[in-house]
């Protein structure tokens, strides 16, 4: 039965760390909105007959279930396609690291939306340069430090010798990084080669390499979370 | 054996979702920081013999398990404890509801701190005025009538018939609102009325009662997560 993917169709955003998961897998899914349009996004939210409303896309549909928040997602699809660990331990692991790339996520998100994400850029321009400064000079070092730590710990991967979603998802968002502040990371990517050698190895896989070569991959662009403003990068 | 919890002992912040369900399970545990300092909390940051090192408290030790990320603690001691669904869809669904939570508490705390959480809230102020004016107005309205619906639609508790750590987690978030916003909970609880009846169960339950009502609970104060300023309120 095949997965369906519920996520804005022009946008990579947190469904894009659902894809590249579905990806690796070699699973077959259908990307719902960018078939059927947005439509199909809200209608989840409302219906009286769902049990487990999602607060936001993305959210996967499969068979009776229906699936939110992007490490949920993620840990359901790492146990059917052997994307995380067997033994519960290392699939603890894997799950705190993906929460932590998550919270990344969310500070990436805020540097250019600091006051509310329903608001446009251009009306919080002057307090995302504040937040974006903060960012460069303390959690942007902070959290790759963090993953470079768990690669040293555990490499080549960040749970040991197998990919899992959390290194699909560190790869994605090195990828992000470069595009949204190549700056900072010219100067942060000295520091972190391990991080930057799982970037590479993932980008090398064959069915990934494959997928950010089709048009499935949706360019990054000003309506995602990694945006490039010349003025937020240092 | 005896869990052992590393977090903040001066807040209740993250690690509170965790002592709430150390509590509610009849847990034996150790707040180790408030036995033996916060220097307990650095030491694991940067052991070389911990292969998987917590990003921040809290974190919890069970035997040779590390584990870190409030979400991924509270799924573990779900499991162990009966605080989640026996069923994968209910544990799902569980684990979705936390990740939501968990998502609302990030933006309760930006409210104060929308530029840089390294920063005092004296530097951050005008922008916290803005970011809480975003906040009231749209996101806790948004957060709110979601969990208003998910109890709707599977009451009394979130997950149905049982308590799980996302209820508890959820009185808590209500609890920390109230002390934060008071005026903007007067007006959004006449919309919510089945998560205060939630709040109020979970409030009843006589492990939780007695655990508020113990000096391990820790008064809301100005250096944890739900915080108090007229300024911010309305």
């Amino acid at each position: 039965m095949a997965y369906e993917l519920y996520y804005w169709p022009s946008i990579q955003g947190r469904g894009e760390f659902v894809r590249l998961a579905l990806e690796e897998a070699g699973a077959d899914y259908v990307d719902v909105a960018r078939v059927r349009g947005t439509g199909v996004l809200t209608d989840f939210w409302e219906a009286e007959d769902v049990t487990t409303p999602p607060f936001a896309p993305p959210f996967l549909r499969h068979g009776k279930k229906l699936i939110g928040q992007t490490a949920n997602i993620l840990h359901y699809l790492g146990e059917r396609h052997g994307l995380s660990p067997r033994n519960d331990a290392g699939r603890l692991w894997t799950s705190q690291l993906q929460l932590t790339i998550g919270d990344f996520v969310v500070e990436i998100h805020d540097t250019h939306h600091p006051i509310g994400s329903g608001l446009y850029y251009e009306d919080q321009r002057k307090e995302a340069r504040r937040r974006a400064a903060d960012f460069r000079d303390t959690r942007a070092t902070k959290f790759l430090a963090y993953f470079e730590r768990a690669l040293d710990r555990n490499g080549p991967y960040l749970a040991g010798r197998k990919v899992t979603h959390a290194d699909l998802s560190l790869f994605q968002v090195v990828e992000g990084l470069r595009h949204a502040f190549p700056m900072m990371m010219r100067r942060l990517e000295r520091r972190t080669p391990l991080t930057v050698a799982l970037h590479d190895r993932v980008a090398q896989r064959p069915r990934i390499a494959a997928y950010l070569a089709s048009d499935r991959r949706i360019a990054f662009n000003r309506m995602g979370i990694f945006r490039h403003y010349e003025e937020l990068d240092a």
